[in-house]
């Protein structure tokens, strides 16, 4: 089994992401290539370490996700490999694997310098063809780690925040990290997370755009469309919704906005 | 041959249909996997039953098609898959499946229900991934529909309004049903119906947003650029078209106007 | 190894583009099928000349190139295929395949004239489906170019003016020929070019929507986030860019724009 998995910021208007595969199938010519997306918006590292972290954990072990999105092109910021138990990763070291590497058992890191591995002429501007799609090729045609490079130490890796709601006794500070195509907005608190905190079944009231929610629900459909509701989705994670609806603008929030989550002795005061 | 075709509302921006291809890959490693679209207009069961009507002849002889617009994903809607003498067809029971496999010969319909075939844990807002792409993968496996669940009568499906305009002797309304990207205005008056109404050679009038035809072309070139023109179209249905332009800006066509086709006694009054 | 790539100005949010992949797997059901972009402006011909032409080099040999962009489907514009020593291509002879070929060693052209390798029933809207794709699926299935139709010679097909930016003694005009999704404003000129004109060493001042430039970056890093420059990108063509912004709307580029390159002596006058 080989299964390539692309994760960018390239968009599909251009080719640079077709271009990809056409270097892979030039070196591992039966990978299955799966397009994650290409939408990430520009540069954006933290919403494309968010995709890759929902995405990974439902692909077949040996899956090599390939993931570019690389305001750095060009500079001297590390290019790296990673094997865990699972899979591989390939991308710059910019923090945007490093959500789904870090909740996964890393067995390698590697530096990619060995440019025997890399397309003949490298640019300086789209590594993404010339440097990722190659290894990524390479490492699905069961070329072990330790030819690309040095070894790192995961202490080297650029990492980003935990993808964790701030919280304190009293009160949860869920931030809208990504808002989808349906309007759903999707926060950093998780499932288990949450489960820890109202332990004791505790009441709590959540606040968002001037909304209040005091229960959970399983599934849009539980209230009346064009209703709110929150829910903690497929991905474990708090999201605000509205049944057939885009809660998005309904609401008015935005990336960035925060969900307020209180225990009920706020509402006694 | 195991050809995976899928169609969803689920966009491109998010990973939702890429961790389909995950899924498929992991149960059917050798799946050929085509994205018909994942932009159906969000919970629009309409426009993805017709988009799955106007493609499905077009794939070979076992192809699954794997079609989620489901805007009662977690209530009590049946999750189903029907084989027809060609093909297969798995998502909900909504009326999405509906024209593709009406213009079939139906050999089986079930109720999904088996949990063996779905993913260990199954989420109550993505049955795509936790439900559909594992059955489809099954099934494109070889795993015979009784597996999956008790039968269904054809007549207990859910079911949509025929593809089919309105007529009587005097006057055809073709409803627009889809605007494509080239701003090509299609109705939901097929072909034949229209042979058939028109039969005796009779002479007929058209009009929509101003403009009036009184005759059918073949193909976009046989009138001058930038001039609009009605023709059958690659799927069999009337479609309003400017040549090298777009008809739904030029005229100003939205979805569900009504284009109507009167006999000329109309104008003879 | 049987590698087709699309190249379209269907979009996606409608089928034309999975229906395609349909026709080919029907014929050809071990294809690797990569989508190069299915965004082209509708009925650009030039646009998809440029990135097919900077996609091609880049897939393997023996890579099948169906690209449609085809405003005179259904008129009597030739459909055609070319052998280059490397690839093959099928399209509509409109100059959208000139580009590519024009760089390789062409070893055979044909019209296709034969309808065996046809579907069935040719609409006159949608050769993409009929004839390009299962021609396509022919070819990578091993069925050579003569058994399609007559040959035709290189001096019959249809052309595009040269990829190449106007230049004098004293001045290079270098048309913006692409904006792509990061904003990065792509022009004509290529690199051999402007080394063979600024051989000696001159000096030289490029301006643009009133911004000046005096020297060549080699990555956009090397200036400061926000900051324009002037480089050669990874296709060879000379780019105006903004370190991690977006160089057309903060300099205000359109396609079509010029930016001109003059010799020092300009600015001595």
């Amino acid at each position: 089994m080989k299964v390539i998995a692309l994760l960018t910021d390239f968009g599909i208007q251009d080719i640079y992401a077709g271009v990809m595969k056409g270097v892979i199938w030039g070196i591992c010519p039966d990978a299955q290539i799966a397009d994650l997306t290409h939408e990430i918006p520009p540069q954006d590292v933290t919403a494309g370490a968010l995709a890759l972290w929902g995405a990974f954990k439902f692909f077949p072990k040996g899956t090599v996700f390939c993931a570019v999105v690389d305001p750095g092109v060009g500079t001297n910021r590390r290019a790296i490999a990673i094997q865990t138990r699972e899979h591989f990763f390939v991308g710059p070291d910019n923090g945007l694997l490093w959500w789904a590497v870090s909740e996964s058992e890393i067995v390698k890191c590697v530096e990619l310098r060995n440019q025997t591995y890399f397309l003949p002429s490298v640019s300086q501007t789209f590594h993404g063809r010339d440097i990722f799609a190659p290894i990524s090729a390479h490492i699905a045609n069961g070329v072990p780690l330790e030819e690309f490079g040095p070894d790192l130490e995961v202490s080297e890796l650029v990492k980003l925040p935990p993808l964790k709601a701030e919280s304190s006794e009293q009160v949860i500070r869920a931030k809208v990290i990504h808002i989808d195509r349906f309007g759903n907005a999707i926060t950093n608190l998780r499932y288990e997370d949450f489960v820890k905190w109202v332990s004791g079944q505790r009441a709590w009231t959540a606040t968002i755009g001037g909304v209040r929610f005091n229960s959970l629900n399983s599934s849009y459909a539980e209230v009346p469309a064009g209703e709110p509701l929150l829910l903690f989705n497929s991905y474990g994670l708090l999201e605000v919704a509205v049944n057939q609806g885009n809660a998005a603008e309904q609401i008015g929030i935005r990336k960035g906005d925060v969900l307020e989550i209180w225990t009920e002795r706020r509402d006694e005061k």
